[in-house]
């Protein structure tokens, strides 16, 4: 039976992340209703504020749901939110049995959705391939439970470590397929972060170039104000996703003023002798906001390695050589005399891109 | 039939691989014989100035060559060396077709061989699997053309380019799947070269710890003679292959006596005011080393790049950071200002252990 299961609740994990970049800050959710061995409903969450992935496979199921069986990769939901509950749509179906990944790490939710299915007399089975199902809502599990955004650093390296030359200079250090897998990411996440002088030097669009990519938010680290008018970020901005972190010393700065009101650019406010990331986060979280891809240069990075905030991440590596110790490092500023003390990256994966390849990373 | 002798070829190739690290100068060769769709021989170079891989095959087949089809990997020796030419017995065993995959860039063999076996009446075919024979042998074509070593990198880096931290710590920077890795890099080349400042640091004892591993021979490039006697480079050169590279002002130094009567030591002597690595080499080629695995620390690296010397390699990427301007890169001295002049690697291949990934490269 717990190979079956496994079987299914696969087939429910892989509906679930056709969900990706779209449903946030929701989960992602796959759902599977099988009967005699047979799939005869599926669905997963679409889009956020969309039907959930129980109603679409039930749905389909139809009358035929009368004593089969749901898989389920996250708890279905008891409370009356954007749609109405999952389990009394369950119960009124006849579902017999309801195999469930993870349950939901929402207060409102955790444990409830599983008492009722077990009050009606539904016989409920939690932990199938839970592993799985967390790795992939590891975005939705950490902002839900702390409200801070999952952090993700995305940057292209040289062998050397280097993100640009003396001059600046960073095209291109990986090459395009590399360059491809950036976009995905950008879909991935809901805002990508740079810092003022990556702004300044690319002035880049950040928006996601893939097929029916949603644009993230877009955020700027900035903190004596300088992102000119005439940019990218300030210009593009008919979506109202442009986000600059700025000082409060900037709240009497005309150019506030004239970006809040010709621009609708949102504001981040924070004093200037405590610019830290971990603040920035904590209020880019507030504007429901579940995640962010950190492009930035080297004090962008450096500053989030320095104060341990990154989730995870994803670094290119080209097999290029500056060999110039003026080129811009990744990351700088620790003083470090023995190995130990190095900061050591977790749960690596490589991923082979042409003549790069990538380092993914998970901090926990 | 094409498909089928790519088929032969390809198992007398795997045959050749086997004589790894045993055979140098010489060539890695293998040899099978084919009759009806049957192999009845099969052999490899074993071991410098041993039996070729011919012989090992023939006789393996012994009556029933006669009619057979032989698959070599090198084309067959004319010329006696140091064993008697294998066309000779090629034709006296009846074998009726022959396939090679590369002709031998040895001036004294070239096309020789070929001639004499269609002379006595064999279908010769060349150039199956042409590359990859080329490839395998890519030391012994190399030197026997040039009479200059192969120069291959190995080296360790943390993904921020660092080979240690400012302290001179590199312990340790890869994995220990890695580090087994390099055991058998260092069984594959014939020597291993440092530089004075890696060898005053770690004190190496530089040799193969594989099973069966042939030890390397051992150079140290040190310009100043400052080598301590009391090092493992100087005290275990029971079997001759301490090499030191120093400058000719050192030939008055009572050292280079003690060193050379009382340990053996051999010596390599270059103008102070022109040490260059590409000089080095071509002395280290007069003795018959035709291939050196380069594990030197920063400044042999860099001077090997710098003189675009490196045929090579293979850079292990630890997920470590140091992120310490301080730390020591594995290769610095240039100035660059455009990405386009950065120096990049070629024919990359990506090969993971455990948590670092290993980037092969090969300049041509």
């Amino acid at each position: 039976m717990s190979c079956i299961d496994e079987k299914y609740m696969k087939l429910a994990l892989e509906l679930a992340k056709l969900g990706i970049g779209n449903v946030n800050p929701n989960p992602m959710v796959g759902a599977i209703i099988v009967k005699d061995d047979k799939i005869i409903g599926r669905g997963y969450h679409k889009n956020y504020g969309g039907p959930h992935a129980e109603v679409f496979a039930l749905n389909e199921a139809s009358n035929n749901s009368k004593g089969a069986t749901i898989y389920v990769t996250l708890e279905p939901c008891s409370h009356y939110g954007k749609t109405p509950p999952c389990v009394i749509k369950i119960i009124e179906m006849g579902i017999k049995r309801c195999v469930i990944a993870t349950l939901d790490p929402n207060p409102l939710v955790a444990g409830k959705g599983v008492k009722i299915l077990e009050d009606a007399g539904i016989e409920v089975k939690i932990g199938v391939l839970e592993k799985e199902a967390y790795l992939i809502n590891h975005i939705f599990f950490k902002y839900i439970s702390t409200k801070i955004p999952y952090l993700s650093l995305k940057c292209a390296i040289t062998l050397d470590g280097k993100i640009a030359t003396r001059s600046g200079d960073s095209k291109w250090i990986s090459n395009e397929l590399s360059r491809e897998r950036v976009q995905e990411l950008r879909h991935k996440y809901m805002g990508i972060m740079i810092g003022i002088n990556t702004l300044l030097a690319d002035n880049p669009r950040l928006n996601s170039r893939i097929a029916g990519g949603c644009d993230p938010y877009r955020i700027v680290v900035d903190p004596n104000l300088k992102t000119p008018e005439d940019y990218n970020f300030i210009q593009n901005n008919s979506d109202k996703k442009s986000i600059i972190v700025t000082s409060t010393d900037n709240l009497t700065n005309n150019k506030y003023q004239i970006y809040k009101e010709k621009y609708n650019i949102t504001f981040i406010f924070l004093e200037k002798k405590r610019f830290l990331m971990k603040d920035i986060l904590k209020k880019i979280g507030h504007l429901k906001i579940d995640s962010i891809l950190l492009e930035g240069g080297k004090s962008m990075i450096s500053m989030a390695f320095k104060e341990k905030v990154l989730d995870g991440g994803e670094i290119f590596i080209s097999p290029k050589i500056i060999g110039d110790s003026s080129a811009i490092s990744f990351f700088d500023g620790l003083i470090i005399d023995k190995m130990e003390e190095s900061i050591k990256l977790k749960n690596i994966k490589f991923k082979v891109y042409g003549d790069n390849v990538s380092l993914k990373f998970r901090m926990s």
